[in-house]
């Protein structure tokens, strides 16, 4: 291999590029400003538990991104226990979807700052909620999770005490299960029609 | 209209089916049980930043639910500033999806409940967070959402009192909106591979 093929070749970990990921950190750490991220997400009901969200623009890095072409597209429905037809899956599983991707990505992003390469990852949610919350049958009740389990498979190449302590951080700085750990302040504003 | 035509055609308010959910509400009240639910998701690492959930069987109600025939499939990717090729929305847009959806379907349900017809309702969101906390580049920062906003546009039948009354208790019931703004318990637990 020429060097100059070399240089071209990313330095790929875990599927993620090494360099790439060295120089957004020292840049972060040049301009804090730089690490500031708004997330966007839209939403039109349709009908019942019916609704549909578009995710496409965000800001971050210092700038709008303009990445992507097209929206993503997401259905929220519920199952027929829940007075839906199955539309899609609903809010509450797609947090746990969130969740799931989160502590993934999170894990395999430490990993690879660590130099340790991940064989396989897999994740099993299990989060435990009663509806007396959402229908407000008992006000003590609270309407969301009442707590979320995560079982997690990881082959990696690393000590158990190494795989234990990498575990323990990414749940520590996993944004969404930080977002679901922590109070956060959600404000509801009514916007003209 | 016979009276046997009446009987069969359910009494739908904004999609929902009243009837049914009187009688669920109903048998929540004869048996607090029905109202425990369990939600769940399997996700598996591909590569990178790209993760896959399935999401299909929960329980409540009571039972297994069996009314999935298939499940859905959803997809978690990253964008290029953020290391990977726009594979899917990221996990924390999938948060701000989850949390639309749940306080425009709670918002539904209780109109319902209150006999209100809901013409239109959107919602935009806007998730701010500071990267360097997953970075874990300065303990101080936490690795969340900072704060989340939810501007709501909202055509309904009723008084612009009843209506900021919905929106209120909507934020108070959701139950997204509660996981989020409450301190909710995550454990991870590593299986056996």
């Amino acid at each position: 291999m020429t060097q100059q093929a070399a240089v071209q070749q990313p330095n790929l970990l875990n599927g993620l590029d090494v360099q790439a990921a060295v120089e957004t950190i020292g840049a972060i750490q040049e301009d804090e400003s730089l690490a500031r991220f708004q997330f966007r997400a839209r939403n039109t009901w349709i009908t019942g538990g019916v609704n549909l969200s578009s995710i496409k623009d965000f800001y971050g890095a210092g700038r709008e991104d303009d990445s992507r072409s097209e929206s993503f597209e997401f259905t929220n429905g519920e199952p027929p226990v829940l007075l839906g037809d199955n539309e899609g899956a609903n809010p509450v599983e797609f947090l746990l979807h969130a969740l799931a991707g989160c502590v993934t990505t999170t894990l395999v992003l430490h990993a690879t700052a660590r130099g340790i390469t991940i064989e396989e990852l897999s994740t099993e949610l299990e989060g435990d909620l009663d509806v007396r919350g959402l229908l407000a049958l008992d006000d003590g009740v609270s309407p969301g999770y009442e707590r979320i389990r995560i079982g997690m498979k990881v082959k990696a190449d690393c000590s158990d005490e190494q795989l234990a302590d990498l575990i323990a951080f990414t749940q520590a700085h996993s944004p969404v299960c930080n977002t679901v750990c922590r109070p956060v302040p959600v404000e509801i504003v009514r916007m003209a029609n």
